[in-house]
């Protein structure tokens, strides 16, 4: 090849860590297309990675997800702040595509040279966010970063796949969503670092900030654990937002006295590994030409000549 | 052992088969608990399975699911069919619980031998659904289940999920959500083989099926495939179900006559035999006492020392 369809790859990592804002969207799209080239890239990238802040931000739909991001993003560039925002759409695996939405929110730091913004589909690979996430982080990390934002639609498990993605968790809420039932389904209580309840000049903002750390006091922390702040913003104003970004600081600070930093990110690149590692595997026993007889087995199971553990044996066995 | 703790599975397998359904509920919590027993259960139920038809029935939350599945069953009931039903709960992966919702409004067949009632947490398996779905699918079915209803809660990528695990996709939706994004949002335009507007005696509702039915035509389907009706229903008191039933049984006679059965069980087996061999994979790698160092792997990662990809791939040469 070697045409324009064909990137070098440590020109492309060079430009990146300049900050080039072309060259970080490719190797984004790169990792969204789980281009051959990743390796590479990432090879590439290894030595320029790990001082970037990941602070995912979730709630439910409806919460003010998008002002809020707009807004903490315009308080870390009043700091002074390089910004990355990834933000995770809901995609369906069959049309391979994410829907744009109401990204068009983020127009305020479009044109910001010091932040980047990324709408990335998850596309139904196996591990999804885990194995595309981590890769998008390093690429705005390695492109000089201090911040790199995960905004993901909080809608199902989600939430608590960024909260494995994240440094510092960031979860917010509507009033009148704290009812304990709804928080408990949701899976919000376990993953959120600090708590925003979002539309604070709304009736019932004060009711579901108490109730919400009521809810979180009653989790079993030990000694010298953090323990979430439940804070009160009107993003659409900017009311609050420096508070929350103060609790993340503090948080950050937290995260690297405590130790924790170090483990979450690790187990974060246990997950990535994992899912790097299984989807070689899959690729190997179903792709085309594949070692594996995936696609024989699956017929001999539906029509019940071997049962699933068996053809499972079999499929490990010809590996 | 051999005590209480541990049971029989050539026991509890033939206690299921003639319905009993303390055998059939120990069973399915062995799928839940990812047993070590379930080889032997899935071998043992092998040549009894494959009759009954999968229909699955997901939707927006709201849209009357619950109350839809029970006049459904209802309906089966009335026509002698024995139903079991799948109701598959959002868990946390934390608390690794399923939490009680509106199962409450099962109620009704909660007494009736020929109604198995069971609701199921994902809890955090990997392949969820994928994985342990398909295995409670079984035990209903060499119980001598006619249909099985797999019923999930419509947050996220579960519609999708849940669209690969039946043989006919029922999908609910509630007057007003017929606009374009929303539907295409939600993916459930490419996964319904039938749809049904419920609440309709709601206003909207003429306008969300015409709406449907316009979005359905558009789609690009070739000479003799399935084309899904869009049916009314009120569920609450039943109007509609009937005529959703014949469309479920017409639609099971399409899917035996075009192949389409076979191909769509293949398919579900392939990712069932796939999502075993994976977990298998997993437990080797990570597991007290399995061969690979994932986790010293994952800190190497964090700690900047190699790659991912290098990493997975010293995972995969480890096997």
């Amino acid at each position: 090849m070697g045409g324009r369809g064909a990137p070098a790859v440590p020109d492309l990592v060079a430009r990146a860590r300049q900050g080039d804002p072309a060259a970080v969207a490719r190797l984004i799209t790169l990792v969204e297309d789980a281009s051959p080239l990743l390796r590479e890239v990432m090879s590439a990238l290894r030595e320029h990675v790990g001082r970037a802040h990941v602070l995912g931000i979730t709630g439910p739909p409806g919460v003010g997800k998008s002002t809020s991001t707009n807004a903490l993003v315009a308080g870390m560039r009043r700091a002074g702040r390089r910004v990355g925002v990834l933000a995770i759409d809901p995609s369906s695996p069959f049309s391979g595509g994410a829907l744009l939405g109401d990204r068009v929110r983020m127009g305020d730091h479009a044109l910001d040279r010091d932040v980047f913004i990324r709408s990335m589909g998850a596309r139904g690979h196996l591990g999804g966010l885990a194995w595309s996430t981590p890769q998008a982080v390093r690429v705005l990390d390695a492109a000089g970063c201090d911040v790199v934002v995960v905004e993901t639609v909080g809608v199902g498990q989600s939430e608590v796949e960024v909260a494995g993605l994240a440094d510092t968790t960031l979860v917010l809420v509507a009033p009148g969503m704290g009812d304990g039932i709804q928080a408990a389904k949701a899976g919000i209580l376990e993953i959120g670092d600090v708590y925003v309840v979002n539309k604070a000049d709304r009736d019932g903002a004060d009711r579901t900030r108490r109730e919400l750390r009521t809810m979180l006091s009653m989790a079993d922390r030990p000694e010298g654990a953090w323990r979430p702040p439940v804070l009160r913003t009107v993003a659409s104003t900017g009311t609050g937002i420096d508070e929350v970004l103060a609790e993340v600081d503090r948080h950050a600070a937290w995260l690297a006295e405590s130790g924790e930093l170090a483990r979450r990110r690790t187990a974060r690149a246990r997950r990535e590994v994992e899912a790097i590692a299984l989807a070689a595997l899959r690729e190997r026993w179903g792709g085309a030409g594949g070692r594996g007889d995936l696609d024989g087995l699956a017929g001999r199971v539906a029509a019940g000549d071997v049962d699933p553990y068996a053809a499972a044996d079999e499929l490990l066995a010809q590996d």
